[in-house]
């Protein structure tokens, strides 16, 4: 519910589609790109990000080629790699549209466009100065040799410990295809969406203890609006991936080698749990409600017993002395020697008797 | 809940099914009938409005034939412009049902009608002296070589974006069929859509700010009773499509090219898109309520605790005054001297030991 | 929630399968039949009743047969006409259990009974004095040359409307079979559930008014309570005619035609309207329930402003005048001689000075 | 939620699979055992309860064998005629957990076991004592020529009807074969249900009766929640009968016999009929909470009315009194004629102009 | 919500997918590991807990083998076994990875690792000390003659029944393969469920009781909350056991025999139980949270009258004291014999009119 994503909604109205506009938050870096090539034995990263450089490499020994595209802010950016590797413009609209939700598209018509699977999802943050999660569009190109990845240029390369282990050693990745790759990636990302769910774990325990400690005042209650919101979204982004998942391993295409299908699935059950705690934590929000509510309930109940308690007990009292207070000629009572002290002693038992009564009740 | 729908209703009962009834609100203008014939390299339009022109062109070149009627209250037109297309009775009968949601039909016994596409949706606007969402009916049919399109005469021809891009230049709506002006067309409601989601959206924003800063008041719930209302009924209009789209993307019509399949698909991504905002919205209204009924429950707790405060400190000392201004002969106290400051201690120490009790309850 | 339910549900216990009885409101008129034949050219009613004439015309021109039965609560009558037209034992109980639920049969097995399509379904009624939706049991029997119809006796032939049309001139209904005359009876029927459907849209616009209005007293939820039930016992009826009328059209069976085919399909369009309607309707009650507990708790509020207002103001004022009502000989303020006034000016600043307090907290 | 359950359950741990435990009410009664034979011309009944007569007849006329078995807390017994019909051990398992929820299995191979279905449901009684649904474990075993038939020794025979029909003529059952029987006796307990459920529906209308005419107290609300959980219970133990009824009508299973399968179509009706009327009235409940809640809250609400109305008029009244009993030297008032009862009269002004304005306010 | 899910979670991020991380608690005993040989003549129990020795047999007459590893907290005993079985390296992750919900994995990709299946599921136990259900991670690797079997070293051996009645005689686990050991093992944790369910039920009837007697205090809140809980979180490890059951049976796998399927429906029969009563349970629990709202409403209702009825009583009389303690010279009544009797005799009227007014509105 945030002005960006307004704006990104009104201005496409009207526009033809195919049109790359970025309806994102303004960003004024330049797209930085990144070219690493690898095989088994080699390694090469080309870190100058020119643009011309992102060719598919003619000949040679096979490799794998990555690029990995910082910033999709700047549209003749996104349309000369769209051209180079030949994409359907649909698939760069929807690279560029940041609020694209996780989807995957098989482009199998190779007379339009090269055969590649399109994937995108979200990556999560924890933004502390919001107190919200924050969303960043990442999409990812498979092709038959090739991955491309664009991400917002935002928080840095969230791919670096990827990138990391490709360098370090000729591990499972360096082995395995631009669809291992992929997964690699998705996997990184899907393992932040854990951090993301302990955050929200660690807060709905501070506001249960809260609550269930009779400590929650209203500013609780925001929280858990705060935290219902954010597992709603949370789970937006996250529930897809599994029908994503499911479609992935299902299709019959050659881009996904069958080895890489049970880390699909592994993967599939990642999300899964994930989207399970989302579920039994939103289950859970309504009956904290419920508890809250009746913490104010009974404090209300408190309050009105005090005011009945004193009520009660004083105003017969004072009803008593203002009789004694009348100015009758003749009033018996009143000239008496203990008449004065009898009706101290009267006031007396009644309070008593009332203190007694409401002891009882167990309202005091 | 208008009185509109509500006539729409009643007059049905009895009639003859494919009886051609307007059931929309009383419009005084002519229908106004605009024809555009275009391909690759020509273009023409004919505004005349006549209806002899509503014709298909017998020869010639191979053109698209668009015929843009506005205005569907005027049966004898409906059926003459379905007599020259040889369209089924049922369909001509959904045309100017402006209650009918929306839905795709398939007509495919040649032997009874031409062989079409019908196609219904809402067009929607934010109505701004109604503060409600309204809905224009708005039907397609789709032939082998030509569109037909039917919109209630209100707000204007909706679809002139589209008929300036293909009067500009020679598109992609120049080079395709009328299937992709199908497509056109659709996706300028859609997209339409996004501004009334915004809307929405926007409204939410300021009803949650209201409610979150405790400045909420009976009308902000008036107001969010009145979104849950606007969202449940633009997810009635809008989630069918979702359903329709597939169906146009699986039929095996010749009347739908492959081609246009993806952007059918990119289609039906946005209505995806829009549903599930809607849904999100949806499911947030019921915590804002919560977080509001809290407010509501906190200011009564601080009146009650007002009151409660002010009793018991008042009461008690009434008492102790009522005691002293009782008229017993016998009274030591009273003919003391310090007698009335000792009085007016004890009731200044009680003032102030309530004071202090209600303090640590955090009452004051 | 009527006597007359419970009545049959508990003399159905333990009699034989297939025993005709019947369930509904007890009736002593006779039950009554007339017999239409028809085609293209020729018309024929016969008016007389009699049992015997309900017989499959053995030759002759091809024509169409309808026997409106109108009362079902003579076993009988119902029996003969089985036996006439070979009907299953069950079909003829479903006919006379106005209890039924709609639905379909199909009766294919030829060696037991004859093949007839079996369709029950509820007419609806507003019974003015109930305020409650009142629904008539209706069957209808579709074999290839005749359709027996089954109705109540309760508040006249509610196909009156039908027969006119097939009187009148040799339209649609004349040209085409039985199939039709169904197809255009259930047309009627459910055209009548737009009217009820009406009826419930009118009641819930005024509840919303008055709601929204501030002028709903607690008759107003008793209302709103109703409203939900006769929404939830209409969207029984209603919501079977949908997997009813897809039935109808999927099924392989000689005796729907092919052309029938898309008016079964624009009846099940209507069906989908009402119970769309329904589900709105259904979906607003909770949000308008929640504005009037809003209110409710509003006023309360304005109660206990008013109780603190009056009581923060005079307790402490009465407190005052409680201690200079005191009796003690030595209370230098009593003989000043402008101590009274110095009291009532005292009491009239803590006066204003509530007075001010409470405007600046809206309290008053 | 009885002790009964409780134990069932954990005596059931670590024990071997196949084991023969009872774990329902505890029974002195010794198993009773009923050996019917029937064809169309003979009827036999064995009422001896011999275990050993217990065989299939081996040769002779070609009867239907139903033994009719009271009690299954003996394990010896259900083991010998599992072992006399070659049953499979899980079937006899299931025949004694009195804990296992209807269901359907299809025993088809015939190496392990005879090809039989076993049928399990509940019959149901209203025990007036617990004011709750009391539910009787009923099994069928259906084989070629034979049914067998086990309830819980508690009510005497439920099946009494159907044994009377067999015997009073040779009616429907006669002619027919085990598997007709077995419609019969579901019938003659799904018939049962619908006594409980009249059971309800009454209940309901009694409590709807006593809120919607303010007449509920909050032993009313105990009632309603009791009706709850009687419904949800009873949802349980019916709602499995429409999958199992389907299931037994798709197999292709030679012990159903085709002209069985319209009858097992009516049953299936009618468990959708009782299904639907449970869900009706599920639906109902919270708006009759509502309406509940809603009376109470009014109840506070005249409660505080009447409290702020009589603070509101004696607190200024009191205050004025309190005014003029002050013993200041100097109050001119005090000493002039008329001032008494210009005092009264302004204290009754004020009475009176309070008044009015609650009137006004609808206070009072 | 433990602080162990939160640890687990985060440490995944970043690490090699495949990786073997332990993420339950910790635990300083070594891993114990039991080698169970068996067929119908021999049994054989290798104690000595060896890694060596867990070996598939070569040769020699063809036993069962049962692996039974207690304790999963040491990777590289894990990997061991792993690559003496030639396991998957995901499938030794997830026999690590205690926050993996119940699934069952099919290996069948020969060239990859063996063909087996993995089933993992959780072990239930009600922890006394944290009043919460905890729950032990248990996987099971099904192959052609062997059966592994992975438990958390928490809460001793939960698997000895199934070693005692293999010890004990050439029962039909002996008789049968490691499928029905699979099954054994299975059944004896699911018959665990019924166990931990039993003391949810008699927390509930716990509960319950106090509400419906009216004994509920705030407390009692708290406790349905942890219930609903408990019935959550167990709902979510119990709940995929019905597909993952069906998923055995209906797999073509040699590893699962056919006769070991009525078994695994019987299963299946227990899960479903199981699901259906936690179901039971949460739908109840609404109805009880409503029950306690209205006692605590009624309690406040209670108060208020109290408050009420004293007001409403002594405020009358208070103020009519006070009138008569006015100091007017001109007061004739104070100068009348009878004029204080008179007083006390009106203000006896009033107090018992007030008395027999609030009687009759039943508030006292």
């Amino acid at each position: 519910m945030s002005r960006r994503r307004n704006k990104s909604f009104k201005t496409q109205v009207g526009t033809s589609p195919g049109t790359l506009t970025y309806v994102g938050q303004e960003i004024d870096h330049a797209t930085h790109i990144q070219r690493i090539e690898y095989n088994e034995t080699d390694y090469n990263v080309d870190d100058s990000g020119k643009l011309s450089a992102c060719k598919l490499p003619n000949g040679g020994a096979p490799h794998v080629l990555w690029l990995d595209v910082d910033g999709i802010h700047e549209a003749p950016v996104v349309a000369t790699l769209g051209h180079q590797f030949r994409l359907h413009p649909l698939l760069l609209e929807d690279v560029m549209n940041t609020e694209q939700k996780p989807k995957v598209d098989f482009y199998d018509d190779d007379r339009v466009s090269s055969p590649v699977i399109y994937v995108t999802m979200k990556m999560l943050h924890h933004d502390p100065r919001q107190h919200e999660v924050d969303a960043e569009h990442v999409s990812f190109v498979l092709g038959p040799t090739f991955l491309l990845s664009f991400q917002e240029e935002r928080t840095g390369d969230i791919f670096t410990p990827v990138l990391e282990r490709i360098r370090a050693s000729a591990g499972k990745t360096r082995r395995n295809g631009p669809d291992y790759l992929l997964y690699s990636l998705m996997d990184l990302i899907v393992d932040n969406y854990f951090v993301v769910l302990d955050n929200i774990g660690e807060k709905l325990d501070a506001v249960e203890d809260r609550i269930v400690q009779e400590l929650a005042g209203r500013e609780t209650l925001s929280m858990l609006y705060a935290l219902k919101r954010e597992i709603t979204i949370m789970r937006r982004y996250v529930s897809p991936l599994r029908d994503m998942l499911n479609a992935l391993q299902r299709e019959e295409s050659a881009l996904i080698k069958d080895h890489t299908d049970p880390f699909l699935r592994d993967l599939a059950d990642h999300v899964n749990q994930i989207v399970d705690t989302l579920d039994t934590y939103r289950e859970l929000i309504p009956g904290l409600l419920d508890v809250y509510l009746s913490t104010t309930s009974n404090r209300m109940n408190a309050v009105m017993k005090t005011l009945t308690v004193m009520s009660s007990i004083f105003l017969p009292l004072t009803f008593i002395a203002g009789i004694y207070g009348m100015n009758f000629d003749n009033m018996p009572e009143l000239h008496t020697r203990t008449g004065y002290f009898w009706a101290l002693g009267v006031m007396g038992a009644i309070f008593v008797g009332m203190i007694v009564y409401f002891r009882k009740q167990k309202w005091i």
